[in-house]
């Protein structure tokens, strides 16, 4: 009966519009999907060929190693322990084990802090949830709106709109319910907030002041150093910081541009690599000589064969060599170029950037070059704090200040041009993805969409997956953008990356699919529209677009956690690269790519979460419990792949913090806009005044929070740094400072030396340096370990090794 | 005949628009208007019981003083000599010929680089007006749009429109020049801004840096010390600074709040000085004891009189005394009373602000903390600089944080309601006052109205005159409103005041005349219009709207300056106070009150022709003329008025620059989108879009000469305080600082002492600390004085005292 009920009703719609029945399917199908992945998920991962997968972390860290040398073939590959498959949930509550100290330890601050905006979100929206549904759902129900204009005219509604705003009848006095739950949404919402910042601030100065000596607490960026006649640019920062800091400089480094001396080690890097191979080939199977044919090397033998070959390219010489002493020739002629490429590096002050690392003797006086102003000329000698030296994204470094501004407005240009033409793309495929519009353009599909079943997958699938392709692609180019924009550190890049994401995303796929959906024929008129009218639009189309995005939140947001849980893409990369490329144990521990969290696309992605919960906490409270249960995965998810997967590029301590409070404070003031558009439609006009004053407390609220607790994202405070410094002197009196610091922010190919195992250990010295210090619980020392309530289920690290071992 | 026809025009009008002859009318009005005060100004100025008012500048700085001791009376009070009354503008050359260095040290760096305002306004306007006048006007007139359209139907236009952009047809391609020229336009102000903020930022620089040893050099103002219970203020302030800036730190003083003890000072002053007056009565006329009725003084015998006076109030004994003796014993009491208000408020720790004026052995020292963080909450310990001890507002110094982002928010909201709803009183007045207006109200005044000369009066005279009278009252409020919200120098209190005057000016007198006059009456329906259409209507309403702005620059800006010179005002004050309440010779200095710049609403005002200019400029060129004559006329008048009257209360080192600029700016940005909006309905389609690029370049120059110059005015770079610490300590190696800054920044009830004399002469000696150095060139000396030119035609004060002489 309710059915058939809903079918006529399905069939008599005329805006599109999902029903209960397609958001049963279209629940049911990504609750399928999200359940074959999790599977899936617990099938591979406890299988020991692809502990390298989903365990790399711990082998970073040297917590785990390679069970491959040793052991039986099948048990070194398949787990064949079953009882292991039974609880396939088990890495859930493993997950949320380890406390948070010991994770900012583990994983660092900035993907501790990332875990909180998930957390942030269950505290905003679980108790924001069981108000709306306690008081707006009653209220929305008991009115007949809905019922009355169905038997009136053909308008239709689906059941969701009978808990909507929707189903509340024009000048009722109901309204007022919800302008106070409005009040008492931004209310809560903006004390989470604020708890939020105090937290994340108190827990990053204490995570700065808990690190040990590190390069960058001494060290400030300078760049735009003037050009000098007389002085080479090392010279000439020596002496204005001699002169301007007296008593605190103590050394520095110039930056050199040695992009060609780091394409020339990465050659022969791979070369090295190769004859290492074909070494351990000849080793096992010494008889057998490898050969290969070679072409002549045109780069070596340039003057007899250059001409010879421009003019007869079939008459180049082939011959077999022997494939060892080849690379090993190569090597050294590599070897030759990189020490001639490295001495004009060094030598030539073309290839000296008019940049350099300035190091103090104190923490005090690097803080206070780097808040301070140095030259009468504000573009000139310009002071920044050092950004870890592997967060340095060393291409930019001499890109002068006239040339930024430029820069910054090409970009702004192209950025705005790329977010409003991408719309278009986007508007007509979910025209095109609608049932109208594929009977339109293809009417002999119409039997087969007609199918009840197709009709429902067409309707809660299709638009959310258009949207989700269109995206794929576009934080590379965001990316792109951030590094012509001229950014210093990874870390600034990402978070410039994400703002634009984020612009990106809410004009595209909020107002993007609020408007073009509902009003997608109506968009030309709605550009000429009054900025009046504008919140109106957006209000009305607000709650007819409801169910499309909660299609949209069960298919990015559940089924999409899922597969990142389940990692297919380096999954398969890993297993075909160890197929065919992967030569010698190191390169099978490049092969383990963990990748990073991305906080450049999944921050925004997140927001748009908090995005639709707010706008629809009031309009259409049916949609929360989507948003908790996304928000409540996603946490476990993410919080075990840090645990166990991703590995961190570089640690801001959390400086992101800031543009994730801002975010979630426009996705509020958005709402608020769409509420009073809504309510001024409603004709509720002795209530819709009363909206006006919340945007303005919330904007206000926001710039009381950034000038209370942004500065601790940005500048670093002298009493900190004074009293570290002393605390450091009194503990380590005779410590030297200047050794230490002298070679930390040196190019990474000066790092390496010739030998590329010396660059290896560099580079751990340098992550060991920073934060990642080893767990000191025993318990947790293999992770995932049999813990003492589930032992029997998973089978830890350990064990796999033991049942390896012979 | 032509007078004819231009009336039958304007008996067709349906707009009221003002035509060739009211101007013609007004200019006359106003040109004589400015002549009669230049004269009496003239006339006036040559008095010598006039000079205090006229020349009180030279008087403050010592160069001049009273010549009412000796004499014959008459050649004390009127000034004989004939040949003085005939070359009456001779004070404008006077008046351009101190070059500015010399202006410089003589009225310090602020006022030099105020009238470098009206200097670039001539820049930025005269090569304008010539481009436009040579191109734009001669391509506007050769069309007959307007003449077609008056024959056709009985549109009606002015000669000034024949002029304008109104003459030139649809779909012309001739607004291709239109559009090129805005560019030029925009480019070449683009470039005049840059070039003035290069220079005044290389000023400012130099003159900070030229400067003497100044307390404010030194001295960093810390707000927000935290509460201790263990500690005073005053202990915790030291131990910080000792802790933090352990090599830095000098010394400081704590904050108190003085205000009552303030007012118990001012009312001892006044008592001595009627006792002063009485003194010099008595001992003119030794045997006449000026006796006087008094009240019992109810506070002295409290105990006894007041439950009396309460009951019966008539049985209060009044007794006559002598009233030297009276005072003398008030005086007497009152020094009581201050002594220990002055003790209370040094020892009770509740009067103790919690913030102070921390100094340092070097300016480096001082750089260092007004630029960097302090502590950890980012909300204590703030720091900046301090600002010179004369101009600090000692008012605010205590407001704490989280009552300073309230107040900001209650100021924001309460500006927005003012500027809104003023418009409505303005609007009406103007209506009113327009010939239609009075037409309906007041129908009896019909046959006077309809006289010619009177009719043109009205239209040319009365609008201006009643926005003006609108505006006079306003920039009191505003000051209030920046006191309110907790500023804590006056520059800085006059900085936020005139931004907000300016956005009042530009809502309420900008984009309020332009459309109520023309479009008064579809406010209501322009609210509802669309963001689109905005510009648009602006567009078209402002070629319209071009006569009524020439009228009020006439009125404002020329007429309204000529009254500026005579200073009416304080001449009829300085008169009155002379005659009833000068008792002593100081009472005369101090009823010589010179007045200040007024930079919170002078600044606005210039700003306000500055968007005149670029918004007329592309389309009714015939504007400029006007302006440019405002522009000079302003520029030589207040160069008068800097040199011979204003005494500037602070020196802020010309920090109000980059607002300046920033105005400019948008001025540009909303004449280019006025003559988008204008073009757009002109249906130029396809030049239109070339505009689009003029506001993005425009906005996009100001974030780049804003990164360039800004810092200049907000940051003292290190490198600059380094090299004045190295060159003082060479210079002068036995300074003892500490002496010098232990009482800088004492609240001026302290400097005093119990002798009012002494207060003088510390606030003088103050003044002369920090920049008024008197002027080197002996020719000045006497300014105006005779020069080599015209010797014969101006008295000079040396003159006048050499005839008083006997």
């Amino acid at each position: 009966m309710f059915l058939t009920r809903v079918f006529v009703l399905f069939f008599s719609l005329k805006v599109p519009m999902a029903t209960l029945v397609d958001i049963a399917v279209s629940a049911a199908i990504n609750l399928l999907s999200a359940l074959i992945f999790l599977l899936a998920f617990a099938i591979l991962r406890i299988q020991p060929f692809n502990d390298r997968v989903y365990f790399p972390k711990w082998y970073l860290k040297g917590l785990r190693s390679s069970a491959s040398h040793s052991g039986a073939f099948v048990r070194r590959v398949v787990n064949l322990d079953f009882r292991s498959y039974i609880r396939f949930l088990n890495w859930m509550p493993e997950a949320l084990k380890m406390p948070e100290p010991e994770l900012i330890d583990h994983a660092g601050l900035d993907s501790a802090v990332y875990l909180r905006i998930y957390l942030m979100g269950l505290k905003i929206f679980v108790p924001i949830a069981f108000l709306a549904w306690a008081v707006l759902v009653p209220v929305n129900y008991t009115n007949d709106t809905l019922k009355i204009a169905q038997l009136v005219s053909n308008v239709t509604a689906s059941d969701i709109d009978k808990l909507s705003i929707s189903n509340v009848p024009l000048k009722s006095q109901r309204f007022w319910t919800h302008i106070v739950m409005a009040y008492a949404f931004t209310f809560w919402t903006c004390r989470v907030l604020l708890k939020e910042y105090e937290k994340v601030a108190s827990m990053r100065l204490q995570f700065l002041s808990a690190e040990g000596r590190r390069p960058d607490q001494f060290t400030v960026l300078v760049r735009n150093v003037p050009p000098d006649p007389d002085e080479t640019v090392s010279e000439l920062v020596e002496h204005f910081f001699l002169v301007n800091h007296p008593h605190h400089y103590l050394t520095h480094q110039v930056v050199c541009n040695a992009n060609k001396l780091a394409s020339l080690v990465k050659k022969k890097k791979s070369k090295k690599n190769w004859r290492d191979y074909y070494q351990l080939k000849n080793d096992r199977n010494p008889n057998q000589r490898p050969l290969k044919k070679v072409l002549l090397n045109i780069q070596s033998d340039i003057s007899q064969v250059a001409v010879a070959s421009y003019w007869f390219p079939w008459a180049l010489g082939r011959k077999k060599v022997d494939v060892i002493d080849h690379h090993t020739s190569e090597i050294e002629k590599l070897s030759e170029e990189i020490e001639e490429e490295r001495e004009r590096v060094l030598k030539d002050p073309k290839s000296i950037m008019p940049a350099a690392f300035v190091s103090f003797k104190t923490r005090w006086g690097a803080a206070v070059c780097a808040q301070t102003q140095q030259s009468r000329n504000p573009t000139l000698w310009l002071t920044e704090w050092a950004p870890e030296p592997r967060d340095v994204y060393w291409e930019n470094l001499a890109i002068p200040y006239m040339s930024l501004s430029v820069r910054r407005l090409i970009i702004g240009v192209v950025f705005f041009f790329l977010t409003i033409f991408f719309m278009i793309p986007i508007a007509s495929v979910q025209a095109l993805a609608s049932i109208e519009g594929i009977e339109k353009r293809a009417p002999f599909l119409k039997p087969v969409i007609e199918i009840k079943f197709i009709k429902s997958v067409i309707q809660g699938f299709l638009p959310g997956i258009a949207l989700k392709l269109f995206l794929i692609f576009l934080p590379t180019i965001l990316m792109i953008m951030s590094k012509f924009e001229g950014f210093l550190s990874i870390s600034s890049l990402e978070r410039r990356s994400a703002t634009r994401y984020y612009i990106f995303l809410i004009i595209n796929v909020f107002f993007g699919s609020i408007l073009t959906g509902a009003a997608f024929e109506q968009l030309n008129s709605f550009i000429k529209q009054s900025a009046n009218e504008i919140p109106k639009t957006i209000g009305v189309a607000v709650p007819l677009k409801a169910t499309f995005f909660i299609t949209y939140i069960m298919v990015d947001g559940w089924a999409g956690i899922a597969g990142e849980v389940l990692m297919l893409k380096p999954l398969i990369l890993y297993h075909l690269k160890n197929m065919f490329l992967v030569k010698t144990e190191k390169d099978r521990e490049e092969a383990m790519d963990p990748g990073s969290l991305g906080f450049n696309t999944g921050e925004p992605r997140i927001q748009l979460y908090f995005l639709l919960g707010l706008v629809y906490a009031t309009v259409t409270p049916i949609l929360l419990p989507f948003i908790i249960i996304f928000f409540a995965f996603a946490y476990v998810v993410f919080r075990h792949q840090i645990i166990n997967v991703y590995n961190q590029e570089y640690e801001s301590g959390a400086a992101f913090w800031p543009d994730v409070h801002g975010r979630v404070i426009t996705a509020l003031v958005i709402s608020q806009l769409a509420l009073l558009g809504l309510m001024s439609t409603k004709e509720a006009a002795q209530s819709a005044p009363f909206l006006i004053a919340l945007p303005v407390l919330t904007i206000w609220f926001h710039r009381f929070c950034q000038g209370r607790h942004k500065s601790a994202f940005v500048k670093y405070p002298l009493q900190e740094a004074m009293m570290k410094d002393t605390l450091e002197r009194a503990r380590d009196p005779n410590f030297n400072l200047k050794p230490y610091l002298q070679d930390a922010y040196i190019h990474p190919v000066f790092k390496g030396g010739d030998d590329d195992d010396e660059d290896d250990d560099l580079s751990k010295k340098l992550e060991s340096d920073s934060v990642l210090v080893p767990t000191k619980r025993q318990s947790r020392k293999n992770t995932p370990a049999p813990s003492r309530i589930s032992k029997a289920s998973s089978p830890s690290l350990s064990e796999v090794v033991k049942d390896g071992d012979p």
